[in-house]
């Protein structure tokens, strides 16, 4: 485990930077932008995830002498390109959304302002975390409103890379969730943790009742007990027998949910446990939590679906140069010109435009001079405000954005971005976004 | 970053545990499996990847006084069940399918003979490993042989976490793929790294011609020119007016590939750059990359697919105990009864059996007393041999299975072992296993 993140990349940035900086090219003034062409899986939003972790692994991007060792030995670079990969330092500036804000296509969630060679050096990393970011906090934005304010929690480590894993507790307690079972996600994000137990734990005692007894005996009453290893009837009448009428919950994680949570909820009452709480958690998504919405669950563990983004494992993603000078220190825009993967070159500033009720009614990217340039406050007709914000400016991280603090804000600001969002933006249907985006 | 893998895993592991200790049935020898009920995706087979990773993983799970103090402070066990994870070693043993072996429903992957709190720690950890792992390595395997034997480079780090790119590029290494992009894997694991340019190198000069003199004045000739930045003919046109017909390559990475690359086929041959060779890398998967069979492409780059596990990114483990002591000390086999999670309890060791030809026709899994046991030599009729074998016993990791040495052995043992497999196994469609598994 190196604690450098400076080879979480592909070969072709750094051999780009050798050819660019014997071509005199390298150091020219360039402007990248991260953005998605459309929404992957026809979502109506995405929600912006990746942001702080992307900042933390930025400090961390500095080229020791293993990974220069690395590079020398095996003639990836020349050596006047190690030299320069030895003093990398990222001294440029940043623009983006804010975490946790909403996104649409073409929507520049990073923006990368200095020479071309310290910009191009991150495309690989950048598109790594908010590509899996965004699409896990996307997913759980979905089943978080499918939730009706019932909690969800992050129960899917074992479903992604033990890596991976960590990121999508953060992503998705950042689009809504509650909590997570992963303990590293705890520790480095302070996440709230929770667990109930597997049904190993009951099959390696003589019998469920010995189970049960035992994790009473352990974690209180207050404890999850899972019903659902033999006969579930049989389960939950064992569980209250064991814990009384104020066990905190029961978990079932298989058979028609739907059926099997009414029967159980009926039965809880019947043995005058009405506190008990009921939390599912077989294999499910956006689409069957909705299909809950009139059981009495109380909670949900979601696990495959949220940690893989429910069919949209990877946002779609892209770090394309809109804009650098050329030989003469004049600014030119650029864009790649094949039909099937155009893209709008040039700096821009983005507005979010609302109606008078308040609800967000279209994107707007301003091309012009950029984030924090002229553009800002020009009227566009009706209420907006301006999405941009500084991330990173003359190589310093800006405060607020890392660590627990970057978190919660994120959390916050993602509840109050999507309750800006118009009806059709809860949909779960394939769709096209919620709002436009224009471009002036 | 933490280089202690100990707390990579859900928080009911650790209260299992700590209700197990005060019950006085966490030392009871546990047998748990991890194995697909069935192959997502309706694969014809499933690849095994991620053994050598799990047992270094398994090297570094020890909790260290940082991962203690969290688990105390944020009262997640008792001091007791601190206590017992401070001395925290496996001590049991491990047998499963080597590294790079097919699998099939069923198939224990891996073994692990233990005290059951020894055992249920390692689930989400190797879940986590194995789940992902074999989910790149399936895909990647049936793009391998969808390629007839042209290579193919792993080029999508940055479709999918930072640290699961470098896995990734692992399990395709294993499953056939040539190379990758992404440093990281080149470092950790000795796998060849490979890459050509981004559009931004092209865009960032002044013009087209320019970028490729810059690229081929660092990289030689022997270089890969992007040629689709602007115009694709024009493109080849000015790459080998700049390099000369002894060009290494062209990418092309846009456009109707079958149609495009029979063009710039001609047109290189034309030019007389008959031994410019020509890569291709939109968006391929593995029916793309069938498509393209009878095209002059020489070599295909693949991202988002492969490390996506090409629309299965879990690949559906479980971890389950299958049989444990009891309070008398005898084996009891178990199994969870739920009707939808059906599973076979009991140790078992696994024979593959091959037809006259040597061609392989059923895994079968015997149930009795384990691998290494007395069933095994058993005649079963015909040719058949033991797929398990020991990874690790009483604590020592048995050599051969990780690091650089365990990645070769892996990657020529899936080339066996794809080998031996019926024709069907080749096909793309969805469908059976292409043997079937029977339990004895």
């Amino acid at each position: 485990m190196h604690t450098s993140t400076a080879l979480l990349t592909d070969r072709y940035e750094l051999t780009m930077i050798d050819a660019a900086l014997q071509a005199g090219t390298a150091h020219r003034r360039s402007v990248f932008e991260l953005f998605a062409r459309r929404l992957s899986g026809a979502r109506r939003y995405g929600v912006v995830a990746g942001t702080g972790r992307f900042l933390e692994a930025l400090e961390r991007f500095r080229f020791g002498d293993d990974e220069l060792r690395f590079l020398s030995e095996n003639r990836i670079v020349s050596d006047a390109a190690v030299d320069w990969l030895a003093d990398y330092r990222f001294s440029g500036d940043i623009w983006g959304y804010p975490e946790g804000e909403v996104f649409f296509p073409g929507s520049p969630l990073v923006t990368v302002e200095s020479s071309f060679a310290e910009g191009v050096l991150l495309e690989t990393l950048a598109l790594s975390i908010f590509n899996y970011d965004c699409a896990v906090a996307t997913a759980a934005s979905r089943m978080s409103h499918a939730a009706h304010g019932k909690p969800l929690a992050e129960m899917g480590s074992r479903r992604t890379g033990e890596h991976s894993a960590v990121s999508a507790a953060r992503a998705a307690y950042i689009a809504g969730f509650s909590s997570t079972s992963n303990l590293e996600a705890g520790r480095r994000y302070g996440i709230p943790t929770m667990g109930t137990a597997a049904h190993s734990f009951t099959l390696l005692h003589d019998s469920e009742r010995e189970a049960f007894e035992a994790q009473v005996a352990a974690l209180g009453t207050g404890t999850t007990l899972l019903v659902d290893t033999f006969d579930i009837e049989q389960g939950v009448r064992t569980a209250i027998d064991v814990a009384g009428t104020g066990l905190g919950a029961v978990r079932i994680d298989s058979g028609d949910l739907p059926v099997v949570v009414a029967r159980v909820r009926a039965l809880l009452d019947e043995l005058g446990a009405q506190e008990t709480r009921i939390t599912v958690t077989n294999d499910l998504d956006e689409h069957t939590v909705a299909a809950l919405a009139s059981s009495p669950v109380d909670s949900f563990g979601v696990g495959t679906s949220v940690v893989t983004g429910s069919g949209t494992p990877a946002m779609g993603m892209v770090y394309k140069l809109v804009a650098h000078e050329d030989a003469d220190g004049e600014w030119v825009s650029v864009a790649k010109k094949s039909a099937d993967k155009a893209s709008v070159g040039g700096r821009k500033s983005v507005r979010r435009l609302y109606n008078d009720q308040g609800v967000a009614r279209a994107e707007v990217c301003l091309l012009g001079d950029g984030p924090g340039g002229e553009s800002e406050g020009e009227d566009l007709g009706g209420r907006s405000r301006e999405v941009l914000v500084p991330l990173v400016s003359a190589g310093e991280t800006q405060s607020g954005h890392v660590g627990v603090e970057g978190i919660a804000a994120a959390k916050e600001r993602h509840r109050r971005a999507v309750a800006e969002l118009p009806p059709i933006a809860m949909s779960l249907t394939r769709g096209d976004p919620a709002i436009p985006t224009h471009y002036r």
